[in-house]
């Protein structure tokens, strides 16, 4: 691994901005959603909540969508101007993937964006435009749940991690913070870890059966509301929603719990990485059967955390995409199967 | 001071149980107690609410009693049987105090009852039975705005500590945790932190105008808690309400924050103090000018906190108790009026 | 299970007061618990260190002592007075427990002390008298470590947890707060937790192989304070000390961390337990295979936190105390061999 | 105010790099910021300590450097690349300022600099390269005081905000996140606070006498290490170098404590503000007189924190540079002189 990619100049992807994630029930989804984690409903269709952060002031950073089965419905990033979307559709056409300009509206308070099917296989949506809502941040007295602030990255499961960050680093321009390599010889490359905003990751791509969403991630302001979501989970009777966690990671430093919705759909609640305004942040390199990697602490990530994830819905929406196997193995040697 | 006094082997009092505070508008009081603070509503009846905090299991530990003029109503602490009930109204009687016996019920969810005006001049209860409500420690998903757990003291204003120090100690068997002297030669009692159970304190006696109640101090279980508090209240407009605070206390070494309630109660949120299971604990002396007495890092007290305190109710509950200058200055030097 | 016990009025035992744990290597055992952890040594002689925490203000509050093998030195209760120790040797003797005096500084900074082998077969002293020393408390400038208050409770593994809690709560006045039951009809008690100071315990009884001593648990301020031992192991290479946790009971409402001394010695890490001023507070019964009960999150405990407990030293300090089998089931369904 | 301005292409600025503060003893100065606050020593000369912070992998962040008089040495901006300095330089030129080379090692473990006195009369230096050491950030076990993860900002008192917002908004390409206005019709911009990395600010301007350095912020990991930082200073005997809060600011929404060093240099811990990934984050307006603004709590800032900040060394670093009066009020209405 070299240091971190040199930003393209075409275009200018700002963060991961928002998920659109698949649930049979909406009602339900909703009191995991709001009831207990604390997410904010900005507004709400006849199939789908558009929901936000307590930092946030666009319009969302979470959809709920009903269907007839979960999984994720799209990825969203922002851009910084109307022209990058060109220069994005641009890139699409060279590539021959998949694109598609939405009008203004067709998703709830957001101006005209463009959907591609990525190389890797997933629905990702990027746009510029969007109605500015009312940020709570202050708002203490509205604070519910876990104190969600904002969200912070998407962890995608694809089977080949190298050629993933090919698109994400060369085509892209997101810099790498850090990454797992497999202990073969030479070593491979297992994970990594992709910024465009100035934390540890806007997307993280590792090694398993895909294109799968392993998670989304939603950021909080301390440790003691990884600790709070846990408690409220189970007061309410939701302690099996909890995978994972609470725990320190190796990756990144932050502070982690790991969380199914009643969906199955992955969420993990993080805090405490770390800031990078330096694009020649010397990426953190780990061997993939350094236990300290996923929790620093020593635990061992459960065999469900590897084996399960979300399917990624087709570029019309109507499916999901097939799953291919991992082209190496898809967990360190201290986990089982 | 000598070490703690023994314990009367009469009559066992166990804590500062409950306090009746009188407000002038209880939808307000409500909102101040219950929306913002995070107190729970067990039951309410025509002229009062009876709130509990998050690690009762009694009926209730607050009263707010409607009433045409802010004040105390009054104070209780519980026993450990009935038969202390007995051996105080003995004490009453032979101290010629008044006194009466409340039947059950008279107030919501309590057994017989026995009130007295207490030497200091205020209205005091006793009680032993009360009804038991469900906990909601573990309820994690219902705590709602600061986290209050439980009722941990009260705080009076008098005007001569020494003779009030006297009635708790000698009289009801009080053991002294931590007191203030004055720089006088020899010095003199200034203010006194008395407890039943085993923390710091369930009543605290300060020099002053008086008899008032300087606050009532409600438990939190962490610092992170106390911060919250201030976020709550200003984020829903009360700032005017924060009066002293957050800060850590000499005495005590509690974290603090002082509120006054919508009637100008005031409140104390508190939490980190020590636990005191030895009787032959050496109280802690603190000269009266020492600024890290009152704030340890350093912040002196506004005059406000000096010069404004409850009233308190009188006997027959009709009225308010005169009040007296006190024998000594009522305020550190460094505190201006 | 009735309420709590009547407290003998005999003797007055006030608190579990220290631990002495052996350990094999002394300069080890001291990296662990001082440099790491944050104990304060306050004497040392040539086969012990005595180590007390920051709200301790007795000569020590655990004492590391060097022998061939790892184990359990002795368990020392405080009692009220020294008349309580001559009341404890009667029942001693009455009950043909062996028995011994110590000399005052037999051990370092302790009055006469009153030594048994207990009916468990534990090696247990009393004691009153005992060296102040200057209390930590507000010399945070001197905190390290993980920021360790005082000693909590012990935790013992028995073959018959009735017979123990017999001796316990009858004979001693130890008082429940809460205990497990198994799922036979009718339930048998499987374990319990015993107080005499007004927290959750001084002493908890848990069925298994034994007389064992299962952990020794010291009492943090704060939530954060468990996080933050946590990550000081694992950032000193300790992370396999880390056994269970960090994660909250259900039993007690405590969080907590397990950890493994470098001689296999089990300390918890634990606070934000609840204060029980009320001798009718009504102990809380849990099912043992109801899984929040050990930790409310759901995590299972580990099969080494059932099978690896410390061994008791014989009343002569030359051995170690024969091992029995449990009378019932020493674990959960849930939890594996 | 319009929205952020655009970056300028010419040069990137990254971030607020390091300060040197003035002291008059640095083994006194060294005890402050290495003892208490926990700041990590990475090298020291004959004249100079320099320190780094847990979360940096640069040489240094704070540089403590011997004088006769304390004050700002200098202020020091990272920058991504050698050209980008060769840029600055003809700025520089082309405004006519005071500029100048810095061989590589000039400053310890620093490659070659440009310093310059800008227009608002600052001595600011521009770097690039820089000696990369460990970074402390999962040595959790080494983490001492307050738990410094990072520099995060320079605040500066200046006569002419407008005037000095001028020169980083439109010369050096920084955005603005918050601002203040007078009450004054039309309003008059009275302090601004300037980004380059995605969070509040690196660079705040207020009204004031000046040139003079207000304070230098660090970051900390969440609010307790605010909390323990007052504990720290106070149980060291150093309560009389906190000069305000804890509290929380409305603007930028950070929980702070100010601290004067032994020789009255301020700093700022601070911690819980925001990340601005987007650049049209639109920017949020406060009133000079909000009580809000300053302490959210409500809390006025004492006359003190207006009235005394630190001087500036001259281009030659011989001399201060001469102070001038604020074109308008320094401070609210409600903060006396």
């Amino acid at each position: 691994m070299g240091p971190a990619t040199p930003v393209s100049t075409e275009f200018n992807i700002l963060k991961a901005g928002h998920v659109e994630l698949r649930v049979t029930d909406l009602e339900r989804a909703r009191s995991f959603y709001v009831d207990l984690l604390g997410f904010v409903e900005t507004e709400r269709t006849a199939d789908r909540i558009y929901l936000r952060c307590l930092e946030d002031w666009e319009h969302h950073s979470l959809i709920l969508a009903k269907a007839a089965a979960p999984g994720l419905g799209h990825i969203a990033y922002r851009v910084a101007s109307e022209d990058d979307l060109t220069a994005l559709h641009r890139l699409a056409t060279a590539r021959e993937l998949p694109a598609r300009w939405l009008q203004p509206g067709t998703e709830r308070g957001q101006g005209q964006a463009l959907r591609i099917q990525d190389p890797l296989g997933f629905p990702v949506e990027f746009y510029h435009e969007v109605e500015r809502v009312p940020r709570l941040l202050q708002q203490f007295h509205l604070y519910r749940g876990t104190h969600v602030m904002r969200v912070d990255h998407v962890n995608l499961q694809v089977p080949d991690v190298e050629a993933g960050a090919a698109w994400y680093r060369d085509a892209l321009g997101f810099a790498c913070s850090e990454y797992t390599e497999s202990e073969d010889t030479p070593p491979r490359l297992w994970a990594i870890w992709l910024h465009r905003k100035q934390n540890v990751h806007d997307v993280a791509l590792m090694t398993g059966r895909g294109p799968r969403l392993h998670h989304v991630g939603f950021w909080l302001q301390e440790p003691s509301n990884v600790l709070r979501a846990a408690d409220i989970l189970a007061g309410a009777g939701y302690a099996a929603s909890i995978e994972r966690g609470p725990g320190r990671h190796g990756i990144s430093n932050a502070m982690f719990l790991y969380l199914r919705d009643p969906d199955g759909n992955r969420v993990e609640l993080y805090t405490c990485d770390y800031l990078i305004p330096d694009p020649d942040f010397e990426p953190i390199r780990w061997s993939l059967n350094d236990p300290r990697r996923q929790t620093y602490w020593g635990h061992a990530a459960p065999a469900s955390w590897f084996d399960e994830a979300a399917l990624v819905a087709t570029f019309d929406g109507e499916g999901y995409v097939p799953i291919q196997e991992p082209i190496m193995a898809d967990r360190p040697s201290h986990v089982g199967h």
